[in-house]
């Protein structure tokens, strides 16, 4: 199954030429899940791998950069007659949020179920579950998110499956999927279950002890560095990562790849990715449209696929 | 003085990879003044001309691809600590609209006038006037905007001025200003008057006999093109204009150029000028980033400028 992070708005709180605003869209087999909304969105996705009827929506916090795209979107989908209702998730206060931006939406022809998720409490999806973790960015309710797929059976060994006398064909197919073929059980030609994939989204937040846990052997961690180390000060008092905090944390986390993100316009990528490097070396400064592929561990590393390099997809319809 | 248009957003309701949502941006002298904010009009300008301090905004409606961009350009001016007040002007319910985006966008460090405007009053500013007309866009209250310069004076002859005696140098200005200089008063040697130049916006409207009055002899009519002929019974549905439609009223008001703007992602570019064409032959469809520059008459013709062949400017700062 695909697993990919795309990285449709990669800037802080002001967009730049070259970065939009906050959001990022996480491919999984045919679903397409958005985390965070900032302004321009909807264009970000058209310009790019097209705007996908969006399975569901979650939101990290309520600051505008992150959900201004909100609007826009749900009016967009209108114009296309979506009629699947969609589902946003975010911080306690979402319904709240929706309420104002009610009047400004009017009345849409599907239906849009908010649900104000509790940290701690994951949401179970098909194949995987998405964890909420309240994250320290100033006194907003804020939320990280890591989307954790459920473990997969462990590895089949053919040649053991056939000294036990198992024919190949379906009856390596039935020991796979759990069933006893002639006597030789399921445990005896498979190993150990095998951990899903992880990605963890760090939202806007000061180094913070909760993203450390959550992202604990992450395939990848996506983090905030609005700032450099030089300004750890102004950081701190605006609830915001250096690039040197956010490597530290994916570090001490021994995660596989950290992608950074939010970046303010003050800072070249370059010096960003310098400064995190130096404590974690497999930083990356996605641009936006580049993705990370995450392939199962035993196919490959975490990579990071910049757009002009892409192959072009089919396009989109709907 | 320099007089240009702007288009910073030509798409529809609908933004497309090339197309943003609808903002024009005025440009006269050191003045900005942007009409219509669509989602993602700061990060045009940011892409473009930079995005400068407006000195105004005015909007012709309230529907939401028109105005999406406002509360994020409202926070970006505060983060980049803009303390010059800001007036955004509008047809009346205008106050009604900024009153529900008040939550969303917070306090701001700066005041943000709002002026409801009456079709038939103009707005005098300093040169010229923005006069707003109403359009037919459905049950909306929808404006056009006349933006109309003062007249100048006449030319100056200088032949006649030396014949008459008097001397070239600071003499001859005086009498440009409208001095008399030793018994010689400008109307000896001044032609009369020369009107202003004057640039109408129709804004999103059906055709209109507004539109017609309000452009008769505009330098420049930028007309909403949202369908083509084929579809003029869903134009009429919706209070929009076909091609021919606005090619139409540019004729019969004796424009110089017609702009065609809000396109439909349905449409190529060329078959809607195409159609405006067989109409009115001066029709350019401007992309983003394009602009006309409307030079004084007697110095030459309205001309689009393509954003590929323009000189880069001078960064702005603040």
């Amino acid at each position: 199954m695909d697993l990919e992070v795309f990285f449709a708005g990669t800037a802080g709180s002001v967009p730049t030429g070259r970065r939009g605003m906050p959001a990022l869209l996480v491919r999984r087999g045919g679903e397409r899940i958005l985390f965070d909304c900032g302004e321009g969105t909807q264009r970000q996705l058209v310009s790019s791998v097209g705007l996908a009827d969006l399975d569901a929506l979650f939101l990290t916090h309520f600051h505008l950069d992150h959900w201004l795209g909100i609007p826009g979107l749900l009016k967009t989908f209108a114009l296309r007659d979506r009629d699947r209702p969609l589902t946003i998730n975010g911080p306690p206060g979402l319904s709240n949020l929706m309420g104002m931006l009610r009047p400004i939406v009017g009345k849409l022809p599907y239906d849009v179920k908010l649900v104000e998720l509790e940290a701690g409490e994951p949401m179970r999806r098909d194949g995987y579950a998405i964890a909420p973790f309240r994250v320290e960015h100033r006194s907003t309710r804020a939320f990280g998110y890591a989307l954790v797929e459920d473990e997969r059976p462990g590895a089949f060994d053919p040649v053991e499956a056939q000294r036990l006398g198992v024919t190949p064909g379906p009856d390596f197919g039935r020991l796979q999927r759990g069933e006893p073929v002639d006597g030789v059980v399921p445990g005896q030609v498979m190993g150990p279950p095998r951990a899903g994939r992880k990605i963890v989204l760090s939202g806007d937040t000061a180094p913070s002890d909760a993203v450390r846990v959550a992202a604990h052997e992450a395939d990848l961690l996506v983090h905030e560095a609005t700032f450099l180390e030089e300004e750890t000060e102004r950081a701190a008092d605006t609830g915001h990562s250096t690039a040197r905090q956010a490597a530290t944390i994916a570090h001490e986390a021994n995660v596989r790849m950290l992608a950074l993100v939010h970046l303010s316009t003050r800072y070249f990528a370059r010096d960003v990715r310098d400064e995190a490097c130096a404590t974690f070396p497999n930083t990356v400064i996605p641009r936006d449209f580049d993705a990370v592929e995450l392939p199962f561990p035993e196919r490959g590393e975490p990579r990071l696929i910049r757009w002009d390099e892409r192959e072009p997809e089919p396009v989109e319809t709907g």
